[in-house]
């Protein structure tokens, strides 16, 4: 018996008959003695059709006070979900009752589309509670200072389940998605991926930042901050599989690394095309050309992830960044009108063709020659690596897209993650 | 220059380009110099939808916990519209706010979904609109006591218009809807039915209790307790009509008798077939026994409208009375079953095929022989009559349905309501 909330995704509460099998699971949980907290997101489909209309009204909302009336609108998906859901368990009799972001109320800065969540009141969730009732909480959404209404951002449903976990100290916080837990890479490309039955929360970091769509990063990182136990698993199990079977499915996010567990040195295999990588050539090397180049692409509100700047070659040095593939044209288009006359550049050159592959295990800490055998096996394929990027727990490497597949094969073959007995416990089977 | 509110229907919020033009509406009358709240309701369709999913997920959602969810889910339609009306105000260039009923707020006691205003806080609206905002305020909902959702039931957007026009003691509140105003009956039934440029509470309380379907009558109640000047207007009419002209359109309703004015004595005809009727035949006449029928019809929580008990024959009586339609086979039930036997009655009779002719005007206070000259004409078209019911202000007669659009007919001519030059200045042109 113990204080548990459980979150579900758009898919999970697709149609009427998805949302009473979800009341179903979360009246087994309740039955079989537990307190539970229950954050659905939006419909499927719902969050973009309210977007859809506020763009048909007005296609270019940009002012906070628009960005505040696109979270008046978008913010009634979840509405809508958690009525819905409590009516679902009111029908199998367990006494339920919904409450929207600003009823608990969840507390966020004023940031429009993109709050953060600053504080959660527990006081009424914990009556209902301790009455016996299972409460249903929207996910994505919460209240600024002045009543108004505020939304997280795209899967911020993820994070407000987790914050509410933080905030009720619950035993655990489990995340029911489409799939079944993270894998040591994706199964669609290397067929012998395994689950992971645990993963440290710094790998999931690094794994949900470099493209493994499982979790929202900043869910990730507000477990991390809370030390709120996570558990992603699937929502198409039966909901009346058993539950301590249910309950120990997935792969847990854990805090303490379990000094007793054989620890694989590389945990998984993350990639990621979603970016594109343009370089500024024959810069003159000297102080303050970094920030020169990067500042201008900063005031243009783009996003930059790996930074590489080459030595210098006679005075003059190549400065290479990726960014998202979205603002590729953006970014080159900048470079060339401003920064290369600025700079006095020889030249802007750019690729949208490329992925990045990146290999993450908190093992490699304790571990020397990693990153070379990483680098020794893409060789080994006839991979060129054009990029390279590490941190103490994963090195990335960007590559031409067209081998995307074959580095990732190469990769999870050459750490033994294929091996279903290497990996010993960390690997679910 | 004056404190007005708007209130738009569903239709005219039925679609985005639909939305862009109550935006370009409202912001003329912002921009000749008037303070604008505006109440619109959920895009057409939009509380159907909802009320749909509820009952997918939960088909007979009755007990309390149930309403308030339904009212959870329900009061979403009209967030969506105040935040798109606030988002196309905001396109045309005119600064704009949308709050939910819950922000202004908007206090009601917490019987879900036909919950009743108590108090409007007009404080954050006045700050509002003393910095130049136009303010959209969700209508159909407010909040109770303890912070719970609550809507007001269906049509109740026009009772939020009128009690947040009270509560700001507004100049005028303007209803747009799909009829241009209040007419001296259903022009689709008589072609000669002339539009009132006004008409005074009363009588509009009775066209709208009789089933003129063009105000809900609590909004109608609330305007004449709080003596809000009330007008009933076309949103079909181009936006960029002259705004003068546009604020002289329509149906205003009254609360002033005007004594210069040349009263007509009937000022419209109304009419419904929403009812059926049931006798209860050869019933003892001693007292107690009215109470008796209609306590179990109360207890059945079935609305009853019109009562006759004829005059006593032989210690015997036949008590009749008028139900809504759909609740007359229940209502036959119960009185065979239950209140029959009780009672000693010797038959329970109905008829589902009736309808309810009424004439209406406040000039019938102080004329006689009106009623008489409603059943004379009645009966020249050879009409029988089925039951009587009168008010101070209306003559009501229930009679064969076949027969009613020939009543309605031959007492809009009798009435010279069909006459251009009759009713002088209260008709409009």
């Amino acid at each position: 018996m113990a204080l548990i909330v459980h979150k579900y995704g758009g898919t999970s509460m697709g149609s009427p008959e998805r949302i009473r099998n979800v009341a179903k699971r979360v009246a087994k949980w309740h039955r079989a003695g537990h307190q539970m907290v229950v954050v659905p997101s939006a419909m499927s489909g719902e969050t973009n059709r309210l977007l859809g209309l506020a763009r048909e009204v007005s296609p270019a909302a940009q002012t906070p006070q628009m960005l505040r009336e696109l979270d008046m609108i978008a913010s009634t998906g979840e509405q809508v979900s958690v009525g819905l859901l409590a009516l679902a368990l009111q029908a199998e009799g367990i006494d339920a009752v919904s409450y929207a972001g600003w009823q608990v109320p969840v507390r966020t800065d004023a940031s429009y589309t993109k709050a953060r969540i600053e504080s959660i009141d527990d006081q009424r969730v914990r009556a209902d509670l301790s009455a016996g009732k299972v409460v249903v909480i929207t996910g994505f959404q919460g209240m600024d200072d002045a009543q108004n209404i505020t939304t997280l951002g795209r899967g911020g449903s993820d994070t407000s389940a987790v914050a509410i976990a933080a905030a009720m100290k619950a035993a655990e916080c489990l995340i029911y998605t489409d799939v079944d837990g993270v894998y040591t890479t994706d199964p669609r490309i290397v067929p012998e991926a395994k689950r992971l039955h645990t993963i440290c929360f710094e790998e999931m970091l690094e794994m949900a930042s470099l493209g493994s769509k499982v979790l929202q990063i900043r869910s990730v990182e507000f477990a991390g901050k809370y030390r709120v136990p996570l558990r992603v698993l699937s929502s198409f199990t039966p909901w009346d599989i058993n539950i301590d079977e249910e309950a120990k499915s997935g792969t847990l996010i854990t805090f303490e690394e379990d000094e007793n567990m054989e620890q694989a040195v590389v945990s998984g295999i993350a990639f990621n095309r979603d970016e594109a990588k343009v370089t500024v050539m024959g810069v003159p090397d000297k102080p303050g050309i970094a920030s020169q180049i990067l500042g201008a692409v900063a005031d243009a509100n783009i996003d930059v992830d790996v930074i590489i700047q080459n030595v210098s070659n006679d005075g003059k040095t190549d400065f290479s960044f990726t960014v998202h593939r979205n603002d590729y044209q953006r970014t080159l288009d900048l470079l060339k009108t401003q920064v290369q006359p600025a700079t006095n550049a020889a030249q802007v050159v750019g690729d949208n063709k490329i992925c990045k592959v990146s290999i993450v295990g908190i093992g490699m800490r304790s571990h020397v020659g990693v990153a070379s055998k990483m680098f020794r096996s893409l060789s080994e394929e006839g991979i060129n690596i054009q990029m390279i990027s590490t941190s103490e727990i994963k090195t990335s490497v960007v590559i031409d897209e067209k081998y995307m597949e074959l580095a990732v094969r190469a990769l999870h073959k050459a750490f033994d993650l294929d091996d279903p007995n290497a990996a010993g416990a960390k690997i679910g089977s």
